[in-house]
């Protein structure tokens, strides 16, 4: 049956939907939730049903935003509708629900047809949670990365070697890629950063990186700016390195599962032609991996794949129980990577975190001395790229420190007791934070004054929460009064947690990729 | 926020849907595909977010068919909208993916938020995926079925014993219901029976039956049926019975899985209040069960359960390489029934079924002595039962055999050789009689001259493919010119397939439920 397009306007937020009149849809065959091809401009594509039962023009086919953008259909355009067979890679991922091993051609499929919006939100998570439960083999992982580096955008830096560094997250503050950026940038290697936004934390890196510069490029700008500097902070979510991980992710979130992790992440860096890796695993209690052992295994998945993907991949263990440096918070960050651009080298976890994961590029690229990053940044040759950076990715180059405006609404948080700072919980960190308004207001978040094991004082300022509105301040005080951020005390307590009704599992965070 | 309600007239086939416009979704902080709870009327409900795009005034929140059906909500009313945490039944459900027991409170948290709309699409695949995995145990089956049991409506017939048959369907041409509830009822028994429409087959008992009388009834007409005749045959679709199980099966059915089938089924009997149950399987090559074994497991399974439910459960394992009777199509079949109720029990296999069905249930309820089915049968106290039925159930009870009106349009497929039947293609006969029409067109279907075993000689018809629609018989040639729907010869070939390339699993059919 022909119909005629009509553009509806609206974003479902994933898969593609049209709608149909009750009549058309009766006349086809097709009920709400059901599956048809359409054929146009020589194109087949495929795309959910929903039914239209208000008063409705017969032959008009309504388009949701996201299939309109992918498959460039223009209002009015002449559609042919038949009811849709199965695509041909739902019968694939079935079989992965058979426990049965799929291979490259099948996957390939099976991603194009994400990417194109072929599959349904039922099917991918199907599909997901397979992965999850059955787990996949060195060869899937392999597989999967390079659908989807091959179903997305490519970078193509005319330059050997390309570097690159990821931390699968979870500690707040952690502003280090500020840092090693321009170190690994100055020191003459090719450093073409992609990052994200907060989606559970308080603070992405492409978030503080937006206090200082735009991050919102697209992938000739980005090539621009790294052919001139060698390096870029950039958001990686307008770039489509792989786009498939956007449908994956989102079905993911709901679900606190993430069988893809590890093509995600890696998919991102082939596509960047990636052939250092450096990746942080912060580890411990109140980070996402909370054993060394579980580290150590994660460390070698991650190696493992990369030396298929022809990626040398060294890792870092890090101590994930504290934040990272004493800021939490967009602003607050960049402001404090700023000052240790600018030589204030009293931030040691922060400065020893960059300066070690620099050592481990320049070890895998075979260049410099020991010493060399701590160099380049004592020298200021680190704050130099930085401004290059910032002025070739559209930002004010001639920033200076007190230029980066953070919120004015202050809370103190003091100690009740003389002692030791015992534990600090960044989960609570972090939700504070969130209540502060971080990471939307980017000047809101939290300023860490003692760190773990530091001595304290009766009425000594422990934390103080930044926040741009009053509001904000309000709603950080009704989270501090169900939940404390740091424990005082002289030794630690025996007693851990009193279990008195069937726990509740809750969503903390999700690893960055 | 406050919103104002604009029912939209879409029906999304499933999930809550609401849109909102791109400004006030920013305000909110939901993206497209992200969940919010909706206040009103002192309720609290959960839908996911469309975000519109095109020229929208800000403050109108779209409702979508099924959420306005569901919750009722009225053009104009003001809805309180803010962003949703996740539902509690999504961490139970979480924790069936990591291969956790769930018990009966968390599975009826679960079905609960599937009737209601608060689960996704995404999830309650992934829940359904988990379960097909990682298997379900006795006690989380039983809490499953109480589950769908407890969220749909029941029928209650102030009587004792109520009783119910069921098939899991797959062989074409099973009309045995027709005859096996006016039997039943006739012995003064009480058998509220509900059945399904065809999905994937020819003919679902509810479209046989609509050929001689109304099926679409609501459950209170239903009750008034059973109360005045002790028996009925309606669509269970619009009964409510256990509506979890439409969300289930509409995202099972892509998948090809089906791990709440017998959670599904085993609701429906317990929401009519079934005390004894003969439950048919049928079985062999071209059936949905293909050994004795599987069948034999399946049956323990459904008489586990049963036991649970106390529904005293019974079944018959039944051949299932050929079609039952000769007729394949609504009002084919409903023709070849009627012409049983009226005294032509040549048609044996059909008879001998419906009779071993009835011996089986009457058995459980302790009554009546061998021959007591045959008798009713023979006697035309089942014939004169079942025009009670169509009376009551709004259907003309005059009815004559020749008012079943068949199709008009015949394609004769003649044997080229001498010899004997040697198979039967259900699933190609399936085919032929959907391209024919069935079950949309009530008269479209196959007529089987000839089945297993029979001798036939060279140009003796074997199957008259009937059709309301001359093109519909041009439809039936194209699949006539791929594949054969039986063959004769002499002796059984000893090569049955040869495999050329990668073989790809296709669906055929699911279980009836």
């Amino acid at each position: 049956m022909r119909f005629k397009a009509e553009l509806l306007g609206i974003e479902s937020g994933g898969p593609h939907i049209v709608t149909l009149s009750k009549d058309d849809a009766y006349e086809l065959g097709v009920r709400g939730g059901e599956r048809v091809k359409l054929h146009f401009n020589k194109k087949e594509v495929y795309a959910i049903v929903n039914v239209v039962t208000k008063s409705v023009q017969k032959g008009i086919l309504g388009i949701y935003d996201e299939m309109m953008k992918i498959e460039k259909i223009n209002e009015g355009e002449y559609i042919d509708v038949e009811v849709a067979e199965f695509p041909e890679s739902l019968h694939f991922l079935q079989n992965k629900l058979k426990k049965r091993k799929l291979n490259s051609i099948e996957i390939l499929e099976i991603v194009k047809d994400v990417v194109r919006g072929n599959l349904s939100d039922t099917e991918i998570s199907a599909f997901i949670t397979a992965l999850e439960i059955n787990g996949l083999d060195v060869e899937e992982t392999t597989s999967l990365t390079m659908a989807m580096v091959e179903t997305g955008k490519t970078l193509n830096i005319g330059k050997t070697p390309i570097c690159d560094k990821h931390s699968i997250g979870g500690v707040p503050g952690d502003k280090s890629t500020l840092l090693i950026v321009p170190i690994i940038a100055s020191a003459g290697l090719t450093i073409p950063k992609t990052s994200s936004r907060a989606i559970t934390s308080a603070s992405g890196t492409a978030d503080r990186a937006e206090v200082l510069m735009p991050v919102d490029l697209e992938i000739n700008e980005m090539k621009y700016v790294v052919e001139k500097t060698n390096g870029c902070i950039v958001w990686g979510g307008a770039l489509e390195l792989a786009p498939a991980d956007d449908r994956f992710i989102q079905i993911e979130y709901p679900l606190s599962i993430d069988p893809l992790l590890l093509p995600s992440i890696m998919a991102k860096k082939k596509a960047v032609g990636a052939n250092y890796l450096a990746l942080d695993i912060p580890t411990g209690r109140g980070a996402k991996v909370k054993t060394i052992g579980d580290a150590e295994l994660l460390a070698k998945d991650f190696m493992e794949l990369g030396r298929k993907l022809g990626i040398k991949t060294h890792s870092v263990i890090t101590f994930g129980e504290q934040p990272i440096g004493h800021a939490i918070g967009p602003a607050l960050e960049a402001k404090e990577a700023w000052s240790v651009l600018q030589g204030d080298l009293k931030i040691f976890d922060l400065v020893d975190k960059s300066i070690h994961i620099c050592s481990l590029i320049f070890g895998m690229a075979g260049i410099g001395v020991a010493g060399l990053a701590l160099d380049i940044l004592k020298r200021g040759k680190a704050e130099k790229k930085m401004r290059e950076i910032i002025y070739h990715q559209g930002g004010n180059s001639e920033i200076k420190i007190d230029d980066i405006k953070v919120g004015t609404h202050f809370l103190e948080l003091k100690s009740e007791t003389d002692g030791h700072i015992m534990w600090l919980n960044n989960q609570i960190l972090v939700e504070i934070s969130r209540a502060a308004g971080a990471p939307r207001y980017k000047g809101s978040g939290i300023l860490v004054h003692k760190k773990l094991g530091e001595k304290v004082k009766k009425n000594e300022t422990i934390l103080t929460i930044v926040s741009e509105k009053t509001t904000q301040g309000h709603n950080v005080e009704k989270i501090l009064n169900e939940v404390k951020p740091f424990f005082i005390g002289t030794s630690q307590e025996i007693i851990i947690h009193t279990i008195l009704d069937i726990p509740q599992t809750k969503k903390t965070f999700i690893f960055e990729r």
